[in-house]
């Protein structure tokens, strides 16, 4: 890898070049549903029967034979949700209670709801009369054997896992979790123990080590489907740096490195080449924050330089590590959703690269409006300008005019509240 | 409480009459900034200090003394981000190489880009002027001492974290959290283990315990500041979920049930009045799907029932029990914001009592496009639709029309991709 970055790759051509070139994951067959949350599914899932299997109930009240309401029944039992075999029948003349989602007893073709009936003396008492299959659920009607349920690649959602297990479907064949490293390198970094000691160190030019953690933020909250496998903070030591990054390559499908990724001497990443193997696939992003971004494949396995700086590192990191995430993991359709907006700026932001720009974010009139903190030029690189900030808008190529839209990675409420119920 | 419901409390008002009477959490006092991501602050969080403390480069280049520029200055070493301490000084006619972020060397008043000198023989050799304070932060620029970094009650982010401690800011005062136990109930469910025994029970009648879970799903992701201390699942038994249910109170700041909301004789919550003392709230929600959600207090703690359906528990509890969570925890700004967007209506949605409507969620043109799975009227009730949906739709009190706007809670990236960078 060459020292100096003399083309910056724009981040759609670096995507194509690291999904050519890496491997995906493979099924790793049928596991239970409720182990399944967080992994998408391998193939379509469809309907293994119809559902319900038999008639239930859709309604609190008394099942009856249709043709005999209206009329005087005898109650002769009750069938609850959850309770099964009940033990009898609905004869000519006979209701029993049910409960919504209870099966109704066999003979009965109709649910009279609880508040038109009156019971006397064990009798059910209905004035009116009454459909076939009316508040029931009649078999297969809520879904066909074979209709779909959950697309190939969708990342199964704790919704979905109610909705499976809810028809009867107790197993899903998913794809393995993606195994992902990070390595944190920078000598200048300590990792914080003791707060006033830690504020010493802070002002006399030392930095907590934050990046890296930033980025396994975004992976723990946004993509369930990776699993994080190893973690370590290095100095700038081309060997421990070295021999760590091909230790990790041994269990994961993916290593991450923060910081060391500029030109000068003590810059590590672009030192690597010879040591770990591999083809380089790009040096340098098309981006301003993350700029030095750069990429190694070693045997189908990405090694990705972030920048040191959080905002940086994360600002590269979602425009490429997590659709990279996505293709690697066969992820079709993320759960859950990651955390971007649309919104409307209520101020103009200065053409540039691809940046990240802090942004306060107030909802009015059901919108997003984001008004960026470039008012404040060194709050614009400052990382404490993310405490200020509400949210970090993607720019694109172009300046952006008052009132035009775009997109925000949004960490906070927004002022005012934001679309809530 | 009575048994039978007789008037249904709008959301406002339960959630009105709830705030009146339960006690808010107190504050923690000082912890870490890395152990304060997910509390909310007490109190607003302020700059300790000028910050930065000393002048700092803002760019890779050499220091200077601006008033020596153009010319040829010897370079007399680097300051390096982290790097502590040079041990030298830059005196007239001298350079130093420094990094973005360092401390520059005492003495430099300015820095001159990498890319805007060239080093010859050990000089650095400039050929434009620049002014003093050029790429450089002098002290106090970024933020001053005082000025408000974090507001009263917001959640502290990993975003937040990375401010904090960038600005030497390493410690916080944060409310404790709020301590939250679950109980759900109900005599048909089981807990599933093997997927084959498991299918066999559900197409039997049996109840796979999902909601419950359901619920822990939304507090665990949205609510950081709420730590689940106690959960149960419990069968129909009134002595057993009373007992219980005093038990959670000890320890927890609320207690949240599933199940046994309605007026059946098996249903428990109406029947629990007497055994765990306090104060009926109210009995019956105003809305469709969670209607029998009703609530005591109990020494400023409140004990709410929820409905035993998924969709229906998670609908009141989204509605009603999350605000509650903010307003006990002291949270004004939540992190992450609570999973909802506005989206606009692709066919129209018939009138009701507030409901949630599982809905397929597209994202066309910068919006989401929302279609009720009400084609299929079965669909609406079962869960097994949540599978084929995106999202829920929430309701108000009136009809929704095709092109109208309404909030939904969407838990699964939409159909053509979502707003991403």
């Amino acid at each position: 890898m060459s020292r100096y970055i003399e083309r910056l790759t724009p981040v759609p051509e670096a995507l194509r070049l690291l999904e050519e070139r890496v491997a995906r994951v493979e099924p790793l067959g049928e596991v239970p549903v409720w182990e399944a949350v967080g992994l998408p599914v391998a193939g379509d899932v469809v309907a293994p029967h119809d559902w319900p299997p038999r008639p239930k109930s859709a309604y609190d009240g008394y099942a009856v034979r249709h043709s005999d309401v209206p009329g005087r029944l005898r109650l002769v039992g009750e069938a609850l949700i959850g309770r099964v075999d009940v033990g009898f029948r609905i004869g000519p003349g006979e209701a029993a209670y049910v409960t919504t989602g209870a099966y109704l007893p066999e003979g009965a073709d109709a649910v009279v709801p609880e508040e038109k009936a009156r019971v006397e003396d064990g009798y059910v008492i209905v004035e009116e009369p009454i459909e076939k299959w009316r508040n029931v659920d009649p078999p297969g009607s809520i879904v066909r054997k074979g209709q779909l349920l959950l697309g190939d690649g969708s990342v199964v959602s704790p919704a979905d896992a109610v909705a499976l297990l809810d028809a009867g479907v107790t197993s899903v064949s998913v794809y393995r979790p993606l195994r992902l490293s990070l390595i944190s390198t920078g000598s200048e970094l300590f990792t914080p123990s003791d707060p006033e000691e830690a504020r010493r160190r802070i002002l006399s030019g030392e930095v907590a080590a934050t990046t890296g953690d930033f980025i396994l933020w975004f992976i723990s909250s946004y993509t369930p489907w990776v699993e994080i496998v190893d973690t370590a903070l290095l100095p700038d030591e081309r060997g421990a740096v070295a021999w760590t990054v091909k230790r990790f390559l041994e269990r994961s499908d993916i290593v991450l490195l923060t910081g060391g990724t500029g030109p000068s001497n003590i810059d590590l990443f672009y030192q690597l080449a010879g040591e770990i193997g591999g083809e380089l696939v790009f040096r340098g992003l098309y981006v301003r924050g993350g700029r030095p971004t750069s990429a190694y494949v070693v045997g189908g396995k990405p090694v990705i330089g972030l920048s040191g700086y959080p905002l940086s590192a994360l600002h590269a990191f979602t425009r490429l590590v997590y659709p990279l995430l996505k293709y690697m993991g066969r992820v079709t359709r993320a759960h859950p959703p990651p955390p971007f907006v649309e919104a409307r700026l209520g101020a103009p932001v200065k053409k540039g690269r691809p940046r990240p720009v802090k942004v306060r974010v107030e909802w009015r009139d059901g919108e997003y409006i984001v008004y960026p903190l470039e008012d404040n030029l060194q709050l614009t690189s400052a990382n404490v300008g993310l405490a200020m900030a509400d949210g970090i808008l993607y720019t694109g190529d172009q300046p952006l005019q008052e009132g035009e839209r775009a997109i925000v990675l949004l960490y906070r409420e927004p002022r005012g509240g934001g679309p809530q119920p």
